[in-house]
Order: C-alpha cells, then sequence, then structure tokens
C-alpha cells in the first residue's frame, strides 16, 4: 500500500492484523460492528470468522492465538463486551495474547449521553469498559484520527510483548475517518523493549550462582505465556545446563516427551512418585512459564519451597524468593544460555524416567484409565490436542503424547472453553497452510453443551477436527465432589452425533462414530482411514457415569478436602 | 420451622427465597455450589433448574423474574460471574429482581491468597465481584454466620424493592454454618420504606399544578421495573384523572388494548400518524415506568421535551425537568390517586383510536407485515409472549395482543436472551400452577443460534411453549443497517425443529411444523389442536431474507443517520 495514500482507521487496523500474521477474525456481527466495517475484512484479504455467539468467539479466538501466537476478535460494545468477559479474563489469566475490538455507538452520541440500546440507561458508555478493563492488560479508545495508527500499533505490539488480550475500542464515527497510511510501510516492531543491563545481570547472576551450589539443580515447565514459552529457549537451556526438564500440566508439548533431556510430568501428588521425589528433593527449581495453581501442577505443588524455586515468568523473575521486575524472558533465558560457558558443568546424573505402558488389555467396556493411555500411540507429533477441564484434561496426564501442541485451561478452567477453542485452534491450522496438521478435541458431554452450537461454524468453515466427546451424562468432576449418585448432576441426555446433520453438514462431508468398548476404540484408532484430517470426525465415546481418571479421584479429594473445612473463628 | 433451630446459613437463604414466592432456582453446576449445597435446594422444596451455561441460567432467571416478580440464580464465582455478566447487566438496566447467589472459594483459602482455579492467577479474588458489581444494585459477601441472616434479608428486599439484581457471595466455609432461624418466623418485609411525607407531597403538588394548567395531558406507560409498573395503579390514574393511555414498546400488556383508555401505540417515527400526533402535541406527558432509549421508543423520542413532562420511575421522579429522588413509585400514585378528588376533572375528549386490522388477505408467501397482523386475534389475554430483539420485537409492533404478559429487553437488546428467557418464563407458569397459560416466544434464526441448547433445559422440565422461529438466513437487522446481500450478514442454515430429537424429546411430547406461505399458517392459527398449552411446539415461520418489518426498516435507517455521520473536529 502507498504509504502517501491516506487509509480509514478501519483498514489501518486490519492491515496491522494482517501484519502479525492473522488470517481469520473471530466474532459476532452487530449494528456498530457493520459500521466498523466488515466490508473492510475481506478487503484486507482477512477472514470472518462468525461464531454464533460472543463468549464462544472469545474462546475461538484464544484457541487461534494458542496455534499462530496471536488472534483478533471483534464484539459490540456493551452486550458483546460483557459477555466474552469470561473468554477475555481466562486469556489474561493464562497469558493469551487477544487483540479484541470492541465497536461502540459515535462519540457523538456518547457526548450527547443519549439513551441507546446496549447500554444501562444512565448515558454512562464506559461502564462495561470499565467493568471489562481489568480482564484486558491493556484498553486504548481510538477518539481522533491522527492518533489512531499509533494507538493501533501501541496495543497490538503490547498484546505481543505482555502476551495478554488487550481491547481496541473503535467508535462509529471513527471507522471511516482518514488517516496516513505511513507506518504501514514498515512492520510493527514486536522485539521487546531490551532489558535493564543492571538488572539482567543481576538476575542472572543470581541464578548462576543458584546454580553453582545446586546438588540437583531442575527445569519444570509450564505452557502459561503463549509467546514465551518455547521449545527453542528451554531446550538450549537445559542443554547448556545439562538439566533434567520435567513439564507441568500445562506445558505438555513444550519438550518432545521422547527427547532425553524429558523426565517426567510433575502434577503434584498425582504424579508419578519417582517424579514426585525427583521435584520435591531437588534444591533447585528453575520453573519456566508455571502458575502454581490447584489445577495446573496439582495441589500440592503449593508445597514447593520458594527458597529453592527460581521462577520466570514473562516480566517478573523471582529468584530464592526476591523479585525481579521488568524482565523480558525470552532475551533472559539467551543471557543465560550464552554464560553457560561461565559455568562449569559438573556431569550430573541423568536419571531419565523411562514410561512403557501396558494397556493392550482390550475386553470389556471403554474406561478412562484405559483411553488414556491408549492413545498415547495414536497421537502424532504435529497434532494440536485440545482437552477440556475436567475429565480430558486430567485424564490426559495419562497420556504420552510426542511433540504436540497442546491447548487447555489448568488455571482459568472455564467449562465449554474447548470446543470452541478448537474451532479457533482448526481455523489457525487452516490459515497456516501446513497440510495433514490433526487438530483434536477431548470433551465431556456436559461441557459440550455449553458451547454446541459452535460444531456449525466448523462446518460452515470445513475445519476437520477429531473431536472426542466423552458421553457418561453429566458433571463427572461435580459427581465426585459431590453427590456422586445425585440427579442434580446428571444432564440432558442428547444424540451428540445427530448435530451434525441439523446444523447443515453435508453427507459425506463428515463421519460420526459411537464407541462403547475398549475393543472397538482399538479397532478404531488402528483404522489408517480414520487418521487423517481429511474430514470432520465426531466420535462418540460411550462410558460409565461413575467411572474417573484415577488422578482426577485424588485431585477432587484433595480439593474437597480444602476447601470444606468449616471456618474458624476470627477469619 | 421452629425458630430456635439452628439452620444452616444455605438452609436460611433457601428458605427465604421460598418466602418470597421462588419455587425454581436456575443456575449451572460447579465445584463451589456443590459445597454451597445443591442438596439444601430440593430439601426447601424448591426445583434446581439446571441451564445449559451461565449467561442462559441468567437470562432464565431474568425470564422467571419477569412473570413472577423476582427470581434466583447460582453460579460459581470468577467464570460463572462473568459469564452470566450480561445477563445481570441486562436485569439491571431493564429493573428486573434477581438475586444471584455466587459460590466462592473458601474464605481461609482466599486468605492465603493460594492461586485456584478460576481466578487470575493473583490471589486476587475480588477481582471479579468488582468487574461485576457495577451491574448488580448490590452486593453482599457473607463472611460472618451471625450476619448471614440480616444480610440475606437485606439483600432479597433490596432486589425486591429497587427491582435490580443483587448478589449474595456465598463462600464453600459458610454454606453450612449455622445460624438462628428466629427471622424465618416471620416473613420478609417487602414494602418499601415510606415516603418522606415533605417530597412526597412537594412532588404531588407539582404534579396536580401541572395537571391543573394541562389543557390536553396524557399517561405514556412503559414496562421498566417489573416490581411497580402494574396495571392496577395505572388504571386508577388514568381513571381518576380521565386521562388517555398510551403504551410504549416495552409497557405491552400493562392496559388491555381493548380497554377504552387505550390509544395507542407510541413508538416515535414508528407510530401511527395519529397517535404520534397526539402524544407530541401532548403538553402534559405523565410518563410511567419509561426509558426512552433509540429502541424502546424508537429513537425520535428523544425530542419529547422534558419541560412538557413528568417521569415517574421507581426512586426518581422528575417533574418538568425538576428531580425529585427516593420515592417509591407505587406509594406516590396511591397519593395521587387519593388526591384526585382535589383535582376539577375537566371532561376532557377521549379521542378513542380504533386499530381496526385488515389482513385477510392470504395468498402468496409469508411476510411480516402480514405475520404480525394476523397474530392479533391469536394471542389470548393470558399468555406470555416473549419477542427477541430484532424483527420480532420491532414486528409485534403490527400486532394488537389483549392483556398478555409481554417479555422483551427493548433497551438492552441483548440477541440471545429471549430463549432462555422463554424457559424462564415457561418455568414459572408452571410454578404458577395456573392451567392452560401459554407462553409464546416469536425469535429469529440468528438469535435462536445463540443459545440454541435451551431447547433442551425445556425439554428436560417439561415445559410447553410455543416457539417460533422466523428462519431467514441470519441477522435482518444487520443486513438492514449495512450489507444487505453481503455473506457476512448469512448465518450456516440448520434444521431447526430437528433439535428436539437430538435434544432428547421423547416421540409425542411435541409437535414441529414448517410453514412457507399465508395459507398455511392461517390454517395452523386456526386449527383448534394447536392453541393450547397442553406440548411442545415448534413452528419454524419460513421468510424471504430480504423481507423486514415496515418498522424495522424506519427505526434502522434512523440508527443509520444517527450513527455515521462522519465525526467533526473537536469532538
Amino acid at each position: 500500500m502507498p504509504s502517501r495514500t491516506p487509509v480509514s482507521v478501519a483498514q489501518y487496523l486490519f492491515a496491522r492484523l494482517k501484519d502479525v500474521g492473522i488470517r481469520s477474525v473471530h466474532g459476532v456481527p452487530g449494528m456498530r460492528l457493520q459500521f466498523a466495517s466488515l466490508d473492510y475484512i475481506s478487503q484486507t484479504g482477512l477472514r470472518w470468522i462468525v461464531n454464533c455467539n460472543e463468549l464462544n468467539a472469545g474462546y475461538a479466538a484464544d484457541g487461534y492465538a494458542r496455534v499462530h501466537g496471536i488472534s483478533a476478535l471483534m464484539t459490540v460494545a456493551g452486550v458483546g463486551e460483557l459477555s466474552v468477559s469470561n473468554a477475555i479474563a481466562g486469556a489474561y489469566a493464562e497469558y493469551v495474547p487477544i487483540v479484541h475490538i470492541v465497536g461502540q455507538p459515535s462519540l457523538r452520541l456518547q457526548k450527547q449521553r443519549k439513551l441507546l440500546h446496549h447500554s444501562l440507561g444512565d448515558g454512562d458508555f464506559e461502564a462495561m469498559a470499565r467493568m471489562s478493563e481489568r480482564a484486558a492488560s491493556k484498553s486504548v479508545q481510538l477518539r481522533c484520527a491522527a492518533q489512531a495508527p499509533g494507538m493501533i500499533d501501541e496495543a497490538i505490539t503490547h498484546s505481543w510483548r505482555s502476551s495478554r488480550p488487550v481491547s481496541i475500542i473503535l467508535p462509529t464515527d471513527m471507522v471511516h475517518e482518514p488517516v496516513i497510511a505511513a507506518n504501514l510501510s514498515h512492520p510493527l516492531n514486536m522485539v521487546p523493549t531490551a532489558n535493564n543491563y543492571v538488572t539482567e545481570r543481576r538476575a542472572v547472576d543470581a541464578i548462576l550462582t543458584a546454580f553453582r551450589t545446586a546438588r540437583q539443580p531442575i527445569l519444570l515447565v509450564g505452557g502459561y505465556n503463549v509467546r514465551f514459552t518455547k521449545r527453542r529457549e528451554v531446550q538450549e537451556l537445559a542443554e547448556a545446563f545439562g538439566l533434567p526438564v520435567f513439564l507441568s500440566a500445562s506445558g505438555r508439548g513444550i519438550i518432545d516427551e521422547e527427547h532425553p533431556i524429558f523426565h517426567g510430568l510433575y502434577l503434584g501428588d498425582c504424579s508419578d512418585p519417582n517424579t514426585a521425589e525427583m521435584v520435591r528433593s531437588s534444591d533447585l527449581i528453575i520453573s519456566i512459564g508455571n502458575i502454581h495453581s490447584d489445577l495446573s501442577v496439582a495441589s500440592l505443588s503449593w508445597e514447593l519451597d520458594p527458597l529453592r524455586m527460581v521462577e520466570i515468568r514473562d516480566g517478573l523473575v523471582q529468584i530464592k524468593g526476591k523479585d525481579y521486575h521488568g524482565l523480558s524472558s525470552p532475551e533472559l533465558l539467551q543471557t543465560l544460555v550464552h554464560r553457560a560457558r561461565d559455568f562449569t558443568q559438573t556431569q550430573r546424573q541423568s536419571q531419565h524416567m523411562s514410561h512403557t505402558l501396558s494397556y493392550r488389555e482390550e475386553r470389556g467396556p471403554l474406561n478412562h484409565d484405559w483411553l488414556w493411555l491408549s492413545l498415547s500411540d495414536w497421537l502424532q507429533p504435529v497434532d494440536t490436542v485440545i482437552a477440556e477441564t475436567g475429565t480430558s484434561n486430567l485424564g490426559i496426564w495419562s497420556t504420552r503424547p510426542r511433540d504436540v501442541t497442546y491447548i487447555s485451561q489448568y488455571l482459568w478452567a472455564s467449562v465449554g472453553y474447548s470446543l470452541d477453542a478448537c474451532q479457533g485452534a482448526a481455523a489457525a491450522v487452516q490459515d497456516s497452510g501446513h497440510p495433514n496438521r490433526r487438530t483434536v478435541l477431548f470433551i465431556g458431554d456436559g461441557s459440550f453443551q455449553f458451547s454446541c452450537q459452535e460444531l456449525s461454524t466448523i462446518v460452515r468453515h470445513n475445519l476437520t477436527p477429531i473431536i472426542f466427546v466423552i458421553c457418561n451424562n453429566g458433571y463427572t468432576v461435580e459427581r465426585l465432589i459431590h453427590g456422586r449418585h445425585e440427579s442434580y448432576n446428571d444432564i440432558q441426555v442428547w444424540q451428540y452425533r445427530k448435530l451434525l446433520e441439523v446444523f447443515g453438514a453435508g453427507r459425506g462431508s463428515y463421519q460420526t462414530y459411537q464407541i462403547r468398548n475398549k475393543k472397538e476404540l482399538s479397532a478404531l484408532l488402528q483404522d489408517s482411514s480414520f487418521n487423517d484430517d481429511s474430514t470432520l470426525r465426531f466420535v462418540e465415546l460411550h462410558m460409565d457415569q461413575r467411572d474417573a481418571p484415577s488422578d482426577l479421584q485424588i485431585l477432587t479429594q484433595q480439593l474437597v478436602a480444602w476447601d470444606t473445612q468449616p471456618q474458624r473463628q476470627g477469619v
């Protein structure tokens, strides 16, 4: 685009989204987005993916960002903004960068404090923005065309650098305002601000000092922060210092679990006992990309001693309880690797954990423990795997995938997230243009009901994920916590696979399966015609409602014990 | 319940909900609600209606409250709280009283700032409560058993008196704490605080003074404020002062449109010209229960001159631009009626508008203008009618129903609201124990997709609404605003009626219909076997995607004109 020709604010915005590799924009139309000009989306060469509702669109954008690195979302102010707030808060909690464009009434009408629909009826148009601003890490309102390009650039780079959602509020009368396109001639500067030399030096020295005195240092890697928790940095660090790598639940896929540096999954009390022992007896845990919440590294991880830990999350490094602020993690890790030569590497004993699995017994009805083990061989290195909160993202702790892209919410844990995230992830995979990358979803029936309509969006855009729905009549997690046999944990039983026809999927464009026992599943997983991404596949896995993954049973017992002790006086 | 026996906090809470006539509690289960003890719900004799997701549950509670007068909703903190925030903000905007119980982690864990799932990962458990507190008119957190009964009573009475949602935050370790049940021996005092005598006197005097000098006073009645905008008060006032009554869009059903005091629907520029003239030429408009937003009385109502108006909404009376705060409207209206004898009633000319409708032409495909006219005779006085934002709640302006309970969001206008509100309203009708009260929903296909899964909840609880889905391939309102022929306004075409089977409705428990022309619809509406509430009925109304109600076309043109004028310098 010649830089001297003015473009509209909306054109500028969409051009910048395209600059950062975004090819699909998720959202829900609405009056103030029509003005915010859906026309420009296709003109810019972007795809507009209309979700069935805003929350689903938010989750889909989250899934897209976890595959591509950043994503875009469009909703209207008020109703759309609030409906999507749960997804934005989840993206904030889990370090997922989403650029959220909010279509707002014209500045002119706002100034007159007119009573408009989608408002609280008091002329206060910023009420919703204030409600949702806690969830986004930055919010800019475009009020002046001259400043718009700078504000748009700043918001997108902030989202990328902080790995958090941002919102760009676009009043309808700003959409078509002309702006200078000069900035568009050079790409956005996505490189983080250089670390303060002194702070970084101090932090690196402190980490190296800790290394020198440690007898049994380890790396514990989680997946929080889409932007920075990347294979290369982690692998280089592990190799430079000869460190064994453990993954926490959110870190699946960051290291190939067949790689010699991989030593096990650390899942608190749900860990393999040898793994738990190695982590807990370590005198220096370098923790990267972790949030130690009850679900993410299983509850007892709270007991890991901060004085034996180095915590590296983007923006904050904590070394044995001392904080170092404002440090970009990728840069810090690079410096650490460069200084590895300073470090006299004592050849530490690499106690590589083998995790040979035996699950070949193939009789009887399907159950969780068998299911999750049997998937290990079936998952392929390039797969994108999404697991819903509950039986799926805890059951999968028993699966040993190689080198997949793994998507799940261990901190925010919003039920219903994963079907939408699967749609977004599948769109990102499609946009990436790499053929033969499968997108695989595991979800329970209760969770599926939260956002079932997004299956329609999957059909509409010819996405071809493999969807496994665990059909066991309801909320297994809730059953384990309380009311194992109570009907309030039952759900209405649906004929899930028939939704595809209802949602307009053409004959031959999809396959459905009903699996009730181990033998049927074994046969299916070994059937080569099942194992590609050529078509949408929908698999009902029917299981007994009393069955649950062992790890989930351990975890729920702990959660109950913690959360229900009666309140003591004076608390 | 003997007042000396202690009860648990949760038992107390549910007993109070039952006290105010609530018989069904809507919500979505979750770990912190299991503790918050779903067991107590059934023990108290309440029904627990599990919705498929939280936003839907919030809308359902809204629908329940609009029929019953007040409702109850339960979600978990964090994810549930944010997902439902759009519904709570909508209830706030539209004056709907909902008691929202939020299950929170134990106070003990909160105090330790443990990292828990459903949090932003920073140990700040009040972040979500702060985000959503703007939407509820009052929020109480139960932190001390001794204070809990008082706080619960205060929250419920506040919700009722203010006709707004409130939230009661219930940490898991408070649920079973014993409290004195003494309060339960007397019912909640739902009577509003008496009006300040002096303020009320001044307001009433000012209104009477305005009356005396007015040549052509009228009443303009809207439906904002479920608690107080009631037939009796309005009718008494109209009769005492001989005032013609006009209804705004939200006020449908408050006065029987066949009653002699009814003079017409005031819908701004979409009004019948005679009606518009009578309202606009009036020198004193007594406006009760109105919020003059763009959709609620159509846009140009903004032009009604405040100096010719008396605005009565609960809590605030504005007389010719002067505010009188803190006045309870029902009490004020009663005082006004009592003082009618002070008022020398000049026998005003009652220009009753007749609205004979002619729509008998029955050939050709179904279209909006014909549809909405033809429904006038079919709707019955005891029906509860719900209309979705868009073609339905604007199309229905042409319908002349007698004396129905009417539910729609003209201010908040959240798309997807009405199917869930229909579920809640149907539950409230069922709870009321009055047989033969039909619940009738009108919704477009795009809106239906937002929350389609709640049809499953309707099936599960044997609710028997009559659901009309307007099938015209997408968002008609958005089409009229921009992109009339653009594919971005299309939606995925579903086989809507087949959802019932997928969602587990048994054969014989429902009826489905496909209507494509006027003749078919006429036959259906006249078929006596169609016209009762004995079974769930699902009617697809197929219409051309280019067709829309005339009023909607007028209104969208205005909205476009207002909202898209380019911004001027310096705004």
